[in-house]
């Protein structure tokens, strides 16, 4: 079968470039911040993961018997196999844990454009505190990751958890929750006011009171408690334009318990690229510890989509910087010490496996969009020099194999 | 179940450091020689990869019915499925390709020390190229590989394998063909000279012919053809010392179709840390294409063994350099300030979260191996300094926070 499954990728050279380049800088911001890695199996118990993330959710685990007749499943998400290390560990774990963690999670889930099967996620999470440093960190280290990925305008739109639950008990509805408040008022990005006034009236509420509810949240203040995590925020370098108080963002997930957020990208416009907040009860529901929590998931692909749409990373070019050709059969041994000295000082050179015609060879140069590439006949030879091309300007010039690295590093 | 799968690992943070740093270095190398990323997914057709691996290695595959029923099943080596994307993607992927591909794969083998069910391989294959510059440049850059990570006598073992079928050939016996040889010389490391013969003899040799064939081997002198390859890793700069000719070396697969190798580490007795060769009949038995191939597969596993072993990466500190203490309340902002302006200038920094006992605070650095504590209380802040305390040595000084970074990035 030459394909795929649906809903699983390959990822040839260029495009696995972009993800390790986005991947490498995330995870530098990460470790900046002082998050440390952390990476747990491909495959579990079933058992651990079935039941945790609610019955839609279980049908989307992918769950099998191994041939020892165990119930296995593939990783679903970071947090319930974080909170089976918390446990598990616990004597090893500092008090305080802060890991990060880059791995792929499966859902079988109905593949459609920007949904897959196979996807990695990014979280970042503080486990052992309360304290609204450990808010701001999470906060500081998602905006320096979207900043050092290239994005000039990240936003982070904030939010309190118990100030918006405390705001909508009023109006709970015998046949209205406030969890189902939140869901519908969760969707007003998307479906506008008249949109949420009438899922509201759909759900039991009289228009009167609907209107009203979407004013009363519209009308409440930041709380001290999430101005003093805002605060810290700027402390921590975040500028003052970049985070903002958003009264109606509710995030659909029943487990938070104080600060919320959403990561925005101005200029692309498929939605968040990542969220997160405090959840202080949900590792001691997953794992058995009771640990606080604040963190941060990113999803990767829209991350990924938003550099390529507002050309925030260059993909153009190879991570290799010359392709050393061969000219004939007795340029071999001068055409290996060309590629030494480049490689001993650090520039990446693809040699030409074989000789043939010239031109062949720079049309693989091309084809990888590979910047130089390096020709040495018996003149060069003999003159210790080499003919060096621009693919790009198909300009040359004669350098001397002492200034070859210098010339290579100075035309970037 | 608060356990791993047996044979499946969790890599907490100071163990996944390692990890990460000799990944980046084999990595590093593998770009420097010109190869690209590639990756695929976890899961593929079950029947893309069951009958390529043999029949006994068919049932280590993992493969399992999927919700919408299909076969599928995890990845068990990356060479299969990149025969897949030569074939897939033939017009899009250069004439000659290179790529490495760092994955990991899963086999539902017997766990037992040192071997795994899920374990990351790190492979790098020239498609496309029968030159022999293709072998020198794939044994050149498994050489550079192992010396980046810090290894200062690396060993490559190589052999000619049309050489040796052709040695062995006339000892061939209606009871034992030349890949059953193959198999017995190959075990000559582990059960010396004696134990080969015995078991030709059990294989229904003559007692003086096995003697005769194991002194041919011995007597066969390197050919021209591997020899050219050898020098043209000379020419790539491996020293001749660490290119060691060994007529008997015989790798167990009989997919080899001209050179084969093997990487050893030396001080490291537990086997050879990877090995390959060329292949140029494997790609089109896979995928159906006709591609020639040479490649390399490290065991990931064993080379960080090995690094442990032998002292040659430190796994004592931190990637965070800086415990930023929290003295009390009025000291937050000032502390996040510093926080900012070190992280601003690329030091890792952990905030504690939280005020609390100083003691408490400095305990959690020692805990992670942060190799410095930061504080400031009052009379810091009315001075713009701080205490930077070394953890190693227990002693500290008063530093302004004009020169703070100065002095951290001074101090390693």
């Amino acid at each position: 079968m030459l394909s795929t499954l649906k809903g699983f990728r390959d990822f040839l050279p260029v495009e696995k470039r972009t993800r390790d380049f986005i991947a490498s800088k995330i995870r530098h911001a990460f470790e900046l911040y002082g998050f440390e890695p952390l990476e747990t199996p491909t495959l579990e118990y079933a058992s651990l993961l079935l039941g945790k993330y609610g019955r839609e959710a279980d049908k989307l685990v992918y769950s099998f018997k191994d041939r020892g007749e165990r119930e296995v499943a593939l990783r679903y998400d970071q947090t319930v196999p974080t909170a089976r290390v918390l446990a598990q560990y616990q004597n090893q774990l500092p008090r305080c844990f802060r890991r990060y963690q880059m791995q792929n999670v499966f859902r079988a889930d109905k593949p459609q454009k920007g949904r897959f099967r196979e996807f990695m996620q990014c979280d970042i999470d503080v486990f052992g505190s309360t304290d609204m440093i450990a808010d701001a960190e999470v906060l500081a280290c998602t905006y320096a990751a979207y900043r050092a990925i290239g994005f000039s305008a990240v936003r982070l739109q904030v939010n309190d958890r118990v100030v918006l639950i405390n705001t909508l008990t009023p109006f709970v509805t015998p046949t209205c929750n406030v969890f189902s408040i939140v869901q519908t008022i969760d969707k007003l990005d998307k479906i506008g006011e008249d949109g949420v006034v009438s899922e509201l009236v759909l759900k039991g509420f009289e228009l009167s009171q609907a209107r009203l509810c979407l004013d009363k949240i519209r009308q409440v203040l930041m709380s001290s408690h999430l101005a003093e995590i805002v605060r810290h925020t700027h402390e921590l370098g975040v500028p003052r334009e970049a985070v903002v108080f958003i009264p109606t963002l509710a995030r659909g997930l029943d487990y938070y318990t104080g600060m919320i957020f959403e990561v925005y990208i101005e200029g692309y416009r498929a939605g968040a690229v990542g969220g997160g907040g405090r959840y202080d009860n949900l590792i001691k529901q997953l794992g058995g510890v009771d640990i606080p929590a604040v963190g941060m998931a990113c999803g990767f692909d829209r991350t990924v989509e938003a550099a390529h749409e507002l050309g925030v990373v260059s993909t153009t070019s190879s991570n290799t910087r010359v392709l050393m050709t061969v000219f004939d059969d007795t340029a071999r041994a001068y055409t290996l010490e060309l590629a030494r000295i480049l490689r001993s000082n650090n520039i990446a050179v693809e040699v030409f496996p074989g000789s043939g015609h010239l031109d062949r060879q720079l049309k693989l140069a091309d084809s990888k969009s590979i910047p130089f590439a390096i020709i040495a006949g018996s003149k060069e030879i003999e003159q210790r020099t080499c003919t060096v091309k621009d693919l790009k300007t198909r300009t040359q010039e004669t350098v001397s194999v002492e200034k070859l690295v210098d010339f290579i590093n100075n035309s970037f």
